[in-house]
């Protein structure tokens, strides 16, 4: 890949699935394959929620491939005063396609939504071995992380 | 206090404001006062997520004060084949009323409102100190937490 690549960071559309958008999930955990009408469905409810809930993207623009994506939800509070938090999520970015400081420009795009919608605070579970990623964008260690999965 | 507290968990009311909810949450974090009408609007946006975003509570039917809460809100997510994940927050028990097992039956009410709305997991995060806590209610530590303020 050469200098010309912008590698702009975008909102995710529903033409995206076509693009390669669900086997780059695939790269993070599992994930069979969604239908069209499974996909189209998600979107819409996703949608809905408007700046809540944001999913973005990096395309290729010569492969035309979707090579990297993250998202980000707002919660909104009580405490704090009636504050809101910004959760990061599904941060993956194409293992053909690292080095490229993708990942930080995806991090970047989900922060500066977070703190343009009014969140005190952006958070982020990763695993040990991506620690040093995240510190590099300006985050740093403050819980564990704790998970019950339902068989 | 007896053995015929039962100590109920319901969803949280508009009334429970005047019943301590905002105070017990300073016992967790800053919080300053909030006014009715914050308290109102947050409230209802909270509240039009419907089961999406469940705040609890437990009264003490004796004081009428509010000594126990904790949130629950469903991610919608396109991996793990539109999969749903539960995020737990703002769990808070009433200093004065530790040792009734009251966390517990707080998380277990979450933990299965997230199940029976068909998510793949829960999640949470908490200090280390807490740990112990979360393993005897079913959960196992995973990841780790990254936090990064807006000042």
């Amino acid at each position: 890949m050469d200098a010309e690549h912008k590698f702009q960071v975008r909102k995710l559309e529903i033409l995206d699935k076509s693009k390669g958008f669900i086997e780059l999930l695939q790269q993070l955990t599992i994930c069979d394959s969604v239908s069209d009408k499974e996909f189209e469905e998600r979107f819409q409810e996703i949608n809905s929620f408007g700046d809540d809930h944001l999913i973005c993207v990096i395309e290729d623009d010569h492969s035309g491939k979707i090579i990297a994506t993250g998202s980000v939800f707002i919660e909104k509070k009580f405490l704090r005063n009636c504050g809101k938090v910004g959760h990061i999520e599904d941060v993956v970015v194409d293992s053909a396609a690292r080095g490229m400081q993708l990942g930080k420009k995806i991090i970047e795009f989900l922060t500066d939504h977070a703190h343009s919608m009014g969140c005190y605070k952006v958070i982020l579970d990763c695993s040990l071995e991506n620690k040093a990623f995240y510190e590099k964008c300006g985050y740093r260690q403050k819980e564990v992380q704790m998970v019950k999965y339902f068989a």
